[in-house]
């Protein structure tokens, strides 16, 4: 029988295995806590080599944090040919169960991340992600204009569920059913809200990025 | 005639002579860029006896922020004799207007407060007394009874208001009547939203305090 070895990869392929594991070890979870030293031993590789891929523990966090959100991206994100009270629906309620299941992740990173730039961008960036998908399904689907007005108020809504959550995981505010009834509810009063201030969609339009 | 000397004060006296120089200057420039050698000399004092006041730069700032969060409170808090649309209304217009006379001081507060956990507490504690204020104008003008779920909506509708008018001033998006008609529009519904939900005001109180 062979002795255990560590396999090799090649490099971009190391480099997702490690960022694999660091996505997988967060959701269990608070984010600061994963340790390097943890990723290394479950793709049974040195310390070293891990830092070759990523020069410091900082940086490694960042590519975790992104794939993280990108992975919460994509189960948030509703089909595009569904109604919008449909789309509504499908987003929050994967929203929420998708937080729910990786909390102290969660939490550390939209509460922690305040405290470093690198990991703040990673949040921002994934609002004014949420923000270009929203503005783009509100045109498709119901014909609101992209507009700066518009913009702000759906990064408010962003806001609002983020927060809402955070609350609701942290607080034990209630059960998952009602807080779903009313930010779907707070979140279609929105829309109707934007369409009915034909204003909003005339106001100087920014872009949806 | 006698030379100009510095006038003696009592200590808290002059504890608050040096907080509200300091609310008047951050009221003008970013919050992070207030100097305590500007303070001091605008009160006629040396920059040794300001320390001996707020032992650190951190705890004046501190100081400053937690006197200028009083003073926004103060102006955005209605009159609670008023019903609930025009509570909403005049307290939404005074906070745009509190906010966008001290832009710079505003951002840098809201945003720039997640890396100093002392700054965080301050804007935490802000949110805590809003959120106190509109859930106990909610059961004496509405009749809806605190819940944890509906302190989680109140929560959710504070980091909206704020996320969407940090974007109004930083990205210029539409006029100051159509925010102010959007953010009223929302927050009628946001009511609305949990008064439907009678299970909201059903599920077990955490206190509004």
């Amino acid at each position: 029988m062979e002795a255990r070895r560590a396999v090799r990869l090649a490099p971009e392929a190391r480099r997702a295995q490690l960022v694999e594991i660091g996505v997988r070890l967060v959701s269990e979870r608070s984010f600061d806590t994963v340790s390097v030293d943890d990723v290394a031993r479950e793709a049974d590789i040195s310390r070293g080599l891990l830092f070759h891929y990523f020069p410091t523990k900082r940086d490694f966090q960042v590519a975790v944090a992104e794939a993280a959100v990108e992975e919460l991206l994509a189960a948030v994100t509703p089909p595009s040919h569904l109604p919008a009270d449909q789309q509504i629906h499908a987003g929050l309620e994967a929203f929420i169960d998708y937080v729910a299941a990786r909390r102290d992740a969660f939490l550390s990173l939209v509460r922690g991340a305040g405290g470093e730039p690198s990991l703040r961008a990673v949040v921002d960036d994934a609002h004014d992600t949420i923000a270009d998908v929203v503005l783009h399904n509100l045109r498709d689907v119901l014909g609101v204009a992209p507009s700066g007005l518009l913009r702000t108020v759906v990064h408010g809504w962003i806001a609002f569920i983020e927060e809402a959550t955070v609350r609701w995981l942290t607080q034990e505010g209630g059960s998952r059913a009602t807080l779903l009834a009313v930010l779907e509810q707070v979140s279609l009063d929105a829309v109707a809200a934007v369409q009915r201030h034909e204003d909003v969609a005339a106001s100087p339009a920014v872009g949806t990025g």
